[in-house]
């Protein structure tokens, strides 16, 4: 076997330990923790599905590729929860650190493709990165909607730390902002899931 | 909301089930068992890597929207294990009608979408569809080889099961069923894990 396609066998091996990154949501019916991996696949199939509400004109595929690929720099670095603000101070360091690992292990043109597209999506540089982050807001948001907010409730999350969170949904697919992320966060304040 | 957005926010909590449905294979490292969501994650990230080695030039966001979907009816069917005779027996059925309750959630020209997307995979009727069939192939036997072929040992599978089973792959992706499918095979019949 070439190098090039035993590179790409071993980068492939090494994506397995996404599945067992989790994270502080859960699935549906108070489940278990989500792990990195299904939660892209959700992000992904969520991308196609609600293609139609993009703010403007994307390529699906790219933001697919986007969402399948954001959080692979977690296998080393591990999942930073968003309101986790010790977390947060290092999280770009041990994620430039994973990045140089992870994309190191590819042929060198796939490595930079690669670590091209996670930053895409991290500056939210396009209009397929703005959707795509607003599906990594949005696919949890449901979850949690769906567990009478129980992720929020758990780490005593405010409604000022969601919205800062969720508001970049907006540059994405406004109508989604609007009418799912607004509408679900509003409930949840009078409910008192979320602290004023 | 408006009744189409509601639908298409229905089947997306709806397919959080497909991250319970586990299957035969092991995560590497002699983990659990992998679930559907990660499986179909996974794959759609190795069409796009391995996508110069597809046969038929692709359109590589087609292929990967396959690998992403191919898995839903599962959510009722439940996972057919692919050396399971019995089970093979009333697996179509039980797909059918899977995919008329789950497709049959979505707004009416979505739902036709995709359901035709199952069945192109399915029948591998598209070069897009035979690269993501050699995928599933793929993906689950490099989980195996790297566990030293344990879920072949556990369910005494024979060669000419496997073999069965992966050469479609050659249809998709010759190369690799060449130089890495068929190595893969060949070693773990002279160590013994797969029976004559």
């Amino acid at each position: 076997m070439n190098e090039r396609l035993s590179q790409q066998l071993a980068f492939i091996l090494e994506l397995d330990k996404e599945k067992n990154v989790f994270r502080q949501t859960h699935l549906s019916g108070h489940g278990r923790a989500e792990n990195d991996a299904e939660h892209a696949w959700h992000m992904a199939v969520m991308a196609y599905l609600l293609r139609e509400y993009a703010n403007e004109p994307i390529d699906v595929g790219r933001a697919m590729l986007l969402c399948l690929i954001h959080d692979v720099v977690e296998i080393d670095a591990g999942d930073t929860y968003a309101y986790d603000a010790e977390g947060k101070k290092t999280q770009h360091e041990r994620e430039e650190a994973a990045k140089e690992r992870l994309f190191g292990m590819l042929p060198p043109d796939q490595g930079r493709e690669l670590a091209a597209l996670f930053e895409e999506f991290e500056r939210s540089e396009t209009p397929e990165a703005r959707f795509a982050r607003a599906m990594d807001n949005l696919q949890p948001l449901l979850l949690n909607n769906s567990n009478d907010g129980s992720d929020w409730v758990e780490h005593g999350v405010t409604a000022a730390q969601v919205y800062a969170r969720q508001r970049p949904t907006q540059a994405g697919a406004e109508q989604l902002y609007r009418e799912v992320t607004d509408v679900i966060l509003r409930t949840h304040v009078e409910k008192g899931h979320l602290k004023s």
